[in-house]
């Protein structure tokens, strides 16, 4: 977590300069986490909203001393009251939690039992709340595991959606982490959603392009009623405990196929291909997103002839 | 063209041992290459076909001594009667013609009009099926032009189709040669052909993957009725004259998206999987497939696991 933590507290004191506001979404593994990212949080707000910076206090307890420059003051324990809201500096912060849709996934990937996950989360998400932080809720694996095959329940991944919704959740995200989710697969499971109560407003399809079944399983939601997609620019991502599982599907693969079909995205498609051209060949990956390497193509061709 | 040569030479004289029938097409470019293919064809005919092996001729009037191990011996110039069939040892030979939706793809590709290029198969067509070889033509860039930009207007492909057929065509390959093709464009240019009186069981798609959308128009086609497809395994390919272009939508993934859904294709993936790692590997490609690579990666952790 404390990359994590230094990632916010930058995105809190240096917010980076955007037109639109953003919003932040936080996976915070269990209420340890949710502590400290209410402190990195409590911490930086008096800063980061413009009120006054109380003069760092002069000796440091423990640890290096912090940096001004990316760092709040560790002025009290007992922060100024923060209005109960999620936005800061004009940009929203989300808090994410991951569950997985089989036993065997949960105890892998969390050392614990489903029914024990949702326990665990409750009180975060009260809290989350509480502190007026909207909570997304994962549902891994719900197409497919890599312990258990590709026949993940509907049933099991409804009946969690419906608790994960009544415990406080305000957004659902049903994620392939596999990317062995058809779209036979993909219409069930999104049939069995609708039958046990779930509406399309509270779903956001996360689809991994693992066998290539991302962008197809996209139009099938699409034609359900789903409107919110999770992706990665470039195709990064995967999963640690998915064996051979690949990247997310790319931001640049989403947004041309939602283009293509007409609806309007707000996304610069030749922007986002810049950027993931850039970060793949920062961290040494391959473009993992066709429309992002035909864009960037484009784009090359155009440079060289102006 | 000789490179070709050799390739269906050695085909012919040493046939691919196969459980099922193969059927070879070969992309004929001009009555000049039909002239060389039914030479190739004539000259392997009465060897390939089990008939007596006239002794080699002691005095090769020019170039190499043909290798009696890949070649046929060129033992006549008016050959013997072949049964006028396109079968060989068992399997199946095609001939395939090539031609342009847009005027400036054309010009550039084949250096003449697309009504020229009519006009110079037309004899081809017609020697072809006196043959007894059945003719595929493809049209090009009927989803987008890299000249023209992404508006091919399906009129113009669903006149050519019909032209094509009425000509002697067996069957239409409609490719989407820059990939720029979307689901509602593939949509458009399918209901424009129905309407043109094109029937679904004349037609193939060839899908690029350029922009990722290969598949998604694959859905829009099975839906639409169309039961063929071309594709490339490890999604290998492209087009040298339209820049930017990538490889054929792979084999892998087109098997696997058929699989998933429920059809019976006969491929069996992790066959097909194994060739395109080999291939790909060979010659130094990435792996284009996604479903292959996620397919080789399962075997491994199998063969690990035992």
């Amino acid at each position: 977590m404390a990359a994590s933590d230094r990632v916010l507290s930058s995105t809190l004191s240096e917010p980076p300069a955007s037109p639109h506001p953003i919003t932040y979404q936080w996976l915070l593994p269990n209420s340890r986490g949710l502590d400290n990212f209410l402190k990195v949080m409590d911490d930086a707000s008096p800063w980061a909203t413009g009120y006054p910076t109380p003069p760092p206090s002069p000796q440091h307890e423990s640890g290096p001393a912090p940096n001004p420059s990316t760092s709040a003051p560790d002025s009290t324990d007992a922060p100024p009251q923060a209005p109960a809201s999620n936005s800061r500096n004009g940009h929203s912060h989300e808090v994410s939690i991951f569950l997985a849709a089989t036993e065997s996934f949960s105890k892998k990937n969390t050392n614990c039992t489903i029914q024990e996950s949702l326990d665990r989360f409750a009180p975060l998400m009260a809290e989350s709340r509480r502190r007026g932080f909207p909570v997304r809720a994962y549902i891994s694996v719900a197409l497919g595991c890599p312990f258990e095959g590709p026949d993940t329940d509907p049933h099991r991944v409804a009946d969690l959606a419906v608790k994960l919704l009544e415990m406080g959740a305000d957004e659902i995200s049903v994620a392939d982490t596999t990317g062995m989710g058809t779209a036979p697969a993909t219409k069930q499971l999104l049939r069995t959603l609708k039958e046990a109560g779930v509406r399309n407003e509270d779903l956001a399809m996360h689809f991994h392009d693992t066998f290539g079944q991302a962008l197809i399983n996209t139009m099938v939601s699409l034609d359900h009623g789903i409107r919110a997609f999770d992706s990665a620019v470039g195709g990064l991502g995967g999963c640690p405990y998915s064996p051979g599982a690949t990247g997310n599907v790319a931001t640049e693969d989403l947004v041309y196929t939602l283009h293509s079909l007409g609806a309007k995205t707000g996304v610069a498609l030749d922007e986002v291909s810049r950027i993931g051209g850039w970060i793949t060949g920062e961290i040494g990956k391959g473009n993992g997103s066709g429309a992002g390497r035909a864009t960037l193509s484009r784009l090359r061709r155009e440079a060289g002839e102006s």
